[in-house]
């Protein structure tokens, strides 16, 4: 039944941007899953039926209205970049993408404001000029869409700074919308906003983001290369705290990471741990010199205008590039995610770097916690045999006290095998109360209130 | 024979702007190191015999040049604004005075240049104008110099952003000149010119400081009240932490601290235990909420407009301001100074309040230690009774796992009760052959090579 209404959705609304062709809907009902040999076989063969790509708040609402009234599942979507399968549709329907509502708003002060699908990289090229910056940038930021980000993603670059998205006061207000016959649209501010953050869009349509920003730096990008894995770990963790010196981005890679960056081969020499960093101007100096105190070498630097002339940037090297990288040169790999105990992060990563080398490659991003406190979150690289296998190195992780963000599943209480705060039960009831939006992603609502199964 | 020379100095370079009023020359031998009613009775009668005030490099030359043919003492002060008797003279001599030699150089980006005796207040007017701000504020900004700060100082508010002075990448140089008979002007970069940071002027004559700045901010100034301790501290303590929160200061007064602020009266209801805040504009509304969440209220508040207008401002009531207020009410309290340890720092706080409270008076201030780990500084106030308790309440401290920075010391070495770095003697040696700088104050050096005697 539902599958008949969703493909006449185009007769019902003829003047939307609607798209049918089986291909393109399948692409679109995709993200980076692929990353997991374990999501790439269960979301198999999970697909929208139809996908619309709307240009204004009353499309949107038109959509949302119709598919309400015929009870359609909607999964949202921005580019797809994620790599849980957020935008993967469990039960068919239609995809929202909202790559097209994308209007700059405006930036004063501190804060700048956007529609949800605007692309990072287009938020920054507007902000830049005005003196400010996204307060984090994930690898994937010239694709991501702002909404995508607040949707399914975690932070990035700029995370050694302002914590994940969901620190308080990064994300300072959305506008959101409900599914329901005559959809609402509301104005949701400070810990409320939250509630929507990282729920893959089952509990509420985000229109417009508004964010705290940071003041725009000409980053130059530097690799320091070492020798040593400690030494390397070291240099990256002292550097990543330090308080006097800026920076947006510390990146740690183990030997044979290097290896797979095949475009960067000539800055980093066979076995070496290299450590990617974006650091202010003013603070390179320094950072030259803790470098130099642990043996580093600086085999890589480009000014910010370089980075630009050349179009070529190290933060698309970093966070989940460099899986990406090293996939692209071996299909036999994987990763996992997870997160170390802030006081004991660095014994933690020596302890598993000694228990797992040659089947797990290290790879750290150095972050402040959302509370805080200086940390590291592991993306590191597996050769990939078995899912068992798989399961046992993560369990090896949470044996050593290091907390796993599990990549390989879909359901957003998963991935962090923790309970939901019973508010964001509470607000996808408000805002989703026919269960239509990414049905099968909130397993806590559908508990309570089990999904139509309508595909 | 000494004070015969430091006398005949004006004779000797008669267009210099020489003190030689006894009463003028024994206030430029003081700081306020009579906040410690030990320090005031050690350096009790200690001065120097005339100061001189250079208005030019070439001026200090000359004195220095002078000095050094004759063996004559230096001291050299800024405004004063120590605590540690750092420009009082304990050989005599001659105070050189560098207040007039205080002009503002330039600021290129993320860093600013001036002459050592530029204050603070004067600095921060020029360079906001640029979009940029000094990245620490101490409570005496309005008179203190850029290199008194750097000589006796540590860092004020920002240091919860930027951690003190002594983290890389704060002071990126100082130009600086030796005493010898033909004074050598030196600059120095990154780690080698923080071998003159906080050695009171014993190891060469800073003249000019080139130091990293932060995007000026219009901080909006508040103060969130509480009745109950442990929910201020928990709010402090967050509030400092969190990332997305964007503040320049974070003072926590338990009661009955700010009973003393007689000016602030009407918003601090007796008993109460008072967290003082410098919050950006972005900032406020998440700073709201954390402090709705611990019961406290924001019993004031004013904006950059109003506190530029009113002429009054919450840094002048915290780090050493809230130690001069409560004197002001209280002639027997004085204080301590103390580090906690940044992971235990909560339950030590807590402790001591349990072991001490009635004694002692917690003021704490939230920073980042120079490694970048959150943390906070006590200041105490103490109920002064004798010396011998005195130390009993810092022993009970240190007891606790705290360090504390003994403020009732004037060696140099005394204050952290560790070792000098050999660099910074090493220093001394290059700069001060002769041992002319501040003598008596940098043990260290003077255990190698005594100091000539002069008074």
């Amino acid at each position: 039944m539902t599958t008949t209404a969703a493909h006449q959705l185009p007769e019902q609304l003829p003047d939307l941007d609607w798209i049918t062709d089986p291909l393109r809907v399948g692409r679109l009902s995709q993200d980076f899953a692929w990353f997991s040999p374990v999501l790439k076989r269960e979301l198999a063969g999970k697909r929208a039926e139809i996908a619309v790509r709307p240009r204004s708040e009353d499309e949107i609402r038109q959509v949302v209205a119709a598919c309400a009234s015929a009870g359609i599942p909607i999964t949202v979507r921005g580019s797809g970049t994620g790599n849980y399968g957020q935008c993967t549709p469990l039960h068919g329907g239609v995809i929202l993408d909202l790559s097209a509502y994308n209007a700059f708003g405006w930036v004063r002060g501190g804060v700048g404001r956007a529609q949800a699908g605007i692309r990072l990289a287009d938020f920054d090229a507007q902000a830049k000029p005005l003196g400010q910056e996204l307060r984090w940038l994930p690898s994937t930021y010239r694709s991501a869409t702002l909404g995508g980000l607040f949707g399914g993603g975690f932070g990035g670059a700029g995370s050694i700074n302002h914590g994940p998205l969901a620190a308080p006061g990064n994300v300072l207000a959305v506008r959101a919308m409900s599914v329901e016959p005559d959809p609402q649209v509301i104005e949701l501010r400070g810990a409320e906003a939250m509630r929507l953050h990282h729920t893959y869009g089952t509990n509420g349509i985000v229109l417009e983001l508004e964010v705290a920003l940071t003041p725009a730096i000409a980053w130059t990008e530097c690799i320091a290369s070492f020798d040593d894995f400690d030494a390397a770990l070291e240099f990256a963790d002292r550097f990543a705290c330090a308080p006097g010196l800026e920076k947006k981005e510390v990146c740690f890679l183990a030997a044979p990471i290097p290896e797979y960056f095949t475009s960067l081969a000539e800055h980093l020499r066979a076995g070496c741990h290299a450590v990617l960093l974006l650091v202010a101007p003013h603070s390179e100096a320094g950072m030259r010199e803790m470098a130099a105190l642990h043996g580093g070498q600086i085999s890589y630097r480009k000014t910010a205008e370089e980075v630009k002339a050349g179009n070529k940037t190290l933060v698309e090297y970093t966070w989940n590039h460099t899986t990406l990288h090293a996939l692209k040169i071996d299909k036999n790999l994987t990763y996992i995610q997870s997160g170390f105990t802030p006081q004991r992060r660095i014994e933690q990563v020596k302890a598993l770097q000694a228990a797992l080398q040659g089947e797990v490659m290290m790879h750290l991003e150095f972050l402040r916690t959302k509370e805080g406190a200086p940390n590291c979150s592991g993306l590191q690289l597996i050769r990939y045999t078995t899912e068992e296998r798989l399961n046992q190195i993560m369990q090896i992780h949470r044996d050593h006290g290091v907390q796993i963000n599990n990549p390989h599943v879909y359901i957003v209480e998963d991935g962090k095998q923790n309970n939901l705060d019973p508010a964001v039960v509470a607000t996808k009831q408000r805002f989703d109360p026919q269960g239509l939006l990414n049905p099968g992603k909130l397993r806590s609502w559908e508990a309570v209130q089990p999904v139509r199964q309508t595909a």
